[in-house]
């Protein structure tokens, strides 16, 4: 049991200051929280993933299979460095190439530059020789929504389904309509409604937050891959993950939801402090290893439902 | 992929009869269809728990941790012997005893008898000597209902909650407002929305069917023990699984909602037969022999929330 971590996380956020911050600190502030140096045994490229910079990291002994990772930062803080600690760690697990993708940010590219950027990458590895079996999609708080949107996007396209996502504290419902949003206010260290609120205008401008490719969770789901959903209790974005299982389900998706009690909004980030941090990152990796395990030899086609 | 796995399955039910049965028939087909001869390695005890008639199936090198079992059947048909298998399978994987319960059945014995039934039969495990972090619960369809009830009555009785409980395709709103009881009718090869409603009538009488104990998932889950909840896509009852999982989570309850694409109603039923059944029977034996194994030889108390 980990109760006594998850109090000391709870204190050191809470701890942190409220006040206003310019969207430069912001994003300065959560490189600080988010970016740390990739592990000396990972090599690491810049890349570009049809036309989208990317980090490509590649732990030793990956195969050929690709994870396609969305940071979170509630499309206009993060990069593709804030979220090169948990593609790593989910790539290393999956025996996969993670590209951990600087799409591109609001306010200066507002809805839909981010699901633009993520459908262009995944065209890219698919024109790059990898078969869908071979591909699996992973992100975190506004990165799992992006996710989400990214498979819709391809869906509609007509273009294969990769072979199975993991979202973390997956923010996929723009028109903020989660009870969540108020019933956890109290709980929630990082967020109350208005950050929330905010994010989203930031996003959209006057788009219409029920755009499935914004509000993914609302969406039809009809022939996504199968689905791991992570989230605390403690979240006011808990109703997103909790809605998104719940409609997988109804479309007849396989999804797998593992609620952590009284764990913060992407606590896997605090992985080596939280024991249910490792856990839910070994669980994770083990789902996706486990899905492009079942295409023989990352050849066979996965239909697309 | 089992899909071909699945679709022997769903036309072997629909070729089932559906014509009116008595109730004996009912009984009857059930216990054909359900209670198979238990395996000869393990050994099987009529006991009674609290005054209730048990099967106590002790699989080889057992510790002394216990599984209380609560078969399915609409709380009017099924007994021990057909909850005795998957009791079985769960309880070899978490290594422990388990006690499938002869709780009392309507119409002849309407609400709250089987609620008593099993929480006599907790309160036997526990006189018995048994740490609450020495005992799991488990239960399928009515029984994963009834294992929830139990809790909420332990709950309120000020008695310490087990280690852990899982659920399969749970049954635990008696009020019938689920939209999956219509959604799902034309998927579910096993019930229609007036088969489910029927045997609430059978079990309430003129009982109010939001009583906590008759509809367990409308309720305050508060205080209960980490939960794993299994369900198919092809169920009327998908709903309660997934407004479970999702109430679990608002009250800070860690629980863990596994969705299998195109599944039928308990298919864990169908192990040997259906590649997700075996998996899903071990994950949920992991599940709890890992809830049992956070209690140092099974000595510490887990506290009720």
């Amino acid at each position: 049991m980990s109760q006594a971590q998850l109090i000391a996380i709870d204190a050191a956020l809470r701890g942190g200051q409220r006040e206003p911050q310019t969207l430069a600190e912001q994003r300065a502030g959560f490189e600080e929280f988010a970016a740390r140096p990739v592990e000396r045994d990972v090599t690491v490229d810049e890349v570009l993933l049809g036309g989208v910079p990317a980090l490509r990291l590649t732990p030793p002994g990956a195969a050929r299979t690709a994870l396609l990772y969305l940071h979170g930062g509630g499309y206009v803080i993060g990069s593709a460095r804030s979220g090169a600690g948990l593609a790593t760690a989910l790539a290393r697990r999956a025996n996969a190439v993670a590209y951990s993708l600087d799409y591109r940010l609001a306010p200066e590219h507002p809805f839909p530059a981010a699901a633009e950027d993520g459908l262009a990458a995944y065209r890219a590895l698919l024109a790059d020789g990898h078969e869908p079996g071979e591909i699996v999609l992973a992100g975190d708080s506004a990165g799992g929504g992006l996710a989400l949107a990214l498979l819709l996007a391809a869906r509609d396209a007509g273009l294969p389904q990769p072979a199975a996502v993991v979202v973390m504290s997956p923010w996929g419902d723009l028109t903020l309509s989660g009870e969540s949003l108020r019933t956890k206010e109290a709980d929630d260290a990082i967020f109350d409604a208005a950050d929330v609120a905010e994010y989203a205008a930031r996003y959209l401008g006057d788009h219409d937050p029920a755009d499935p490719l914004a509000s993914p969770v609302l969406a039809d789901l009809d022939g996504l891959p199968p689905l791991l959903v992570q989230v605390g209790t403690n979240e006011v974005l808990l109703d997103d993950a909790t809605r998104l299982a719940a409609r997988a389900a109804a479309a007849h998706v396989a999804v797998t939801l593992e609620v952590v009690a009284r764990a913060p909004h992407v606590f896997q980030h605090f992985a080596g402090r939280l024991d249910e941090a490792d856990l839910a990152i070994d669980r994770a990796g083990c789902f996706l290893a486990g899905h492009l395990a079942t295409s023989p030899a990352g050849r066979q086609r996965t239909p697309a439902r």
